[in-house]
């Protein structure tokens, strides 16, 4: 059966790419991959639109995410994390496992949080040193208000603004520096459409001035050590020089897009996938805040969202993904960010009204996939 | 120019694994992503020689390394480091950036551990936790007597023998469980042949019981998480899907040579490289116990190492090695590992004679060529 790669991470990744990732290996220290890394921190910084250091680890955006915790804060540090899913809540547990003493704001998963809630802790305890926050909530499908929590978070000088943007960074616009976020992580299995196996680190300088108060024990992701050998065009730790290479492919490819071009296609995509679903009668999980990297649908009162994902892989060999935690059986979710275009929307949204008159649905075939069309048709 | 890579990591890909991982990406949760997992996880455990748990990590080697130490460890256990070259000296770097008291064993540059220091050592302190060892140490091109140390640390039930087999396990023989080795790492990209980004770590049960009590903070390097996932066939955070894939196809082409081919291939390969060196005049910088795993070759008198390693480069298209720290200048370095063959040495050894020709060296033309040759013709 053809398969197709629809899942919020790992996403499809070109031909293009993988073709590149399919050349002989460069040697980590070889002048070829010095000039390489060169081109790619500068066009890292781009996709970041910042002027900082933008760290190149292999890891899982876990490990970027633990080293943005190790790197910056100290046993009994007290920092808000803003948790309204599976990823907000990593940010709790990664402060806990190093001691740092986090106070969770709590939002109903679904919803954005309110950025009051934040100006609210931060106005009521001043020693806190930093708002771990999520860009694009993957669990949920939720888009967080960064632009507005780097605002108040802005006013707080002893205070960092860290984002995981994993599966937001280069699906909308996220502005590092004009925003003011001093940590902000990504993967390279999202946006970035590769595979997974790096993570990216941007760092403001007063982020790097917490770093030399931190405590905590760290060797593989010291930041410092990657900062210092970044400025010599290496890497603190042998790179995985392939996947480098094919960053750089993708990359290139999206300067040639232009960056606004491409969250422009992201947010059709994603619009055009949203009110198909709603043109069919569902209601997307997200009560506010949607975000354009992943649309997270629930399944209608009587069909199982696990199933609905099944029957999208087993019957048409297309790989979505189900829920997670308390949402597993009640969500079903597609991508909408990477090296994706018009059909693959058309694809999704053909799919899911095959899988569900499967299922019994009484929808008409042909419903969402023309309201798809008519968003898609616009410029 | 073409090119070659004769480097001790990361070293050449096969075409058949080039290929492999240029297939479309494969979701890490997806079933056949699962299947994938459980036959690569066998596989590991049929090169480790061991019936423990081998855990897949999304790292360079340095990261399986850490885990060796955060996961089994405490801030004040005591514990032996064999420090012999750069990466013996990782591990006393690794243990003191996690507050473990690391007593150093100095070894002489070049020389390879007497075990019987090591004995000492452990009757001197029975509260020693663990000895780290290094198996082949590529800053140097020894192999420490890992079976030797093992047989004695044997004799403490509350002590860990910690192996960093980066560049050894896959060249020659290393029995995980016959010699009980507790927790050894390796990475990809040596003689596994894969480009950088995984890393893998053995762990016996006596390493299991030890890691209850450690008290290292961890996260993205938690074995017991990654133990887990592994017994479902996952991993605790997004796999390098595409590396996995190629270590995949990589292990199945070492399982059709046989283990015992594989190490008698590279054995050869490693005789034939020495003793082309020493019939041209050269030095190994090696005094006892050379690693199959890479030949470190003293420069001459007058030669300048890293003039013969650029020129190697520049001129011949070769990507060898240098010397690193106290032996920059001093030594080079050529790999005889992994997707490595007959011709490989050929090549190595002639360009040797070539650029050393070509700085004046007052050798025969094809002297090395012809010592190789003889060894290589040999069953």
């Amino acid at each position: 059966m053809k398969r197709y790669l629809l899942a919020p991470g790992p996403t499809q990744v070109s031909p293009e790419v993988l073709l590149a990732m399919a050349q002989p290996i460069l040697h980590h220290r070889a002048p070829e991959f010095v000039t390489l890394l060169d081109r790619v921190k500068k066009d890292l910084q781009w996709i970041y639109q910042t002027q900082n250091d933008v760290l190149i680890l292999v890891s899982s955006g876990t490990g970027g995410m633990e080293g943005s915790v190790s790197n910056f804060f100290s046993p009994g540090d007290k920092v808000l994390t803003v948790n309204g899913g599976k990823f907000g809540e990593r940010w709790t547990k990664l402060c806990t496992a190093y001691g740092v003493n986090a106070e969770e704001i709590k939002v109903e998963w679904g919803h954005a949080v309110n950025p009051s809630q934040i100006q609210a802790a931060l106005e009521k305890d001043p020693t806190i040193k930093g708002v771990f926050t999520t860009a694009s909530e993957t669990s949920t499908g939720v888009a967080h208000p960064i632009r507005e929590i780097g605002e108040i978070v802005k006013g707080y000088p002893n205070c960092l603004m860290i984002v995981d943007a994993v599966s937001a960074l280069g699906v909308f616009d996220i502005r590092t520096d004009e925003w003011g976020i001093d940590i902000m992580v990504t993967g390279s299995q999202k946006a970035l459409a590769l595979p997974p196996g790096l993570a990216f680190v941007s760092v403001s300088n007063k982020a790097w001035g917490q770093a030399d108060k931190a405590k905590n024990a760290k060797f593989y992701f010291n930041f410092k050590k990657e900062r210092d050998a970044l400025s010599k065009n290496q890497t603190a730790f042998t790179s995985a020089v392939s996947l480098v290479v094919g960053l750089d492919q993708s990359l290139k490819m999206m300067k040639e897009e232009g960056l606004q071009n491409v969250f422009a296609r992201c947010g059709k995509l994603a619009l055009a996938t949203r009110e198909a679903m709603k043109g069919l009668g569902l209601n997307l999980f997200p009560k506010n805040c949607p975000s354009d990297s992943v649309t997270a649908i629930e399944a209608p009162e009587g069909y199982d969202g696990q199933q609905i994902y099944k029957d999208l892989r087993v019957k048409y060999g297309i790989t979505a993904a189900g829920g997670q935690d308390q949402l597993k059986g009640k969500v079903f979710r597609i991508a909408n960010m990477g090296y994706i275009d018009t059909f693959d929307v058309i694809i999704a949204v053909s799919a899911i009204e095959m899988v569900l008159k499967g299922m019994g649905h009484p929808l008409k075939l042909g419903t969402g996939v023309g309201i798809a069309q008519e968003i898609l048709l616009k410029k």
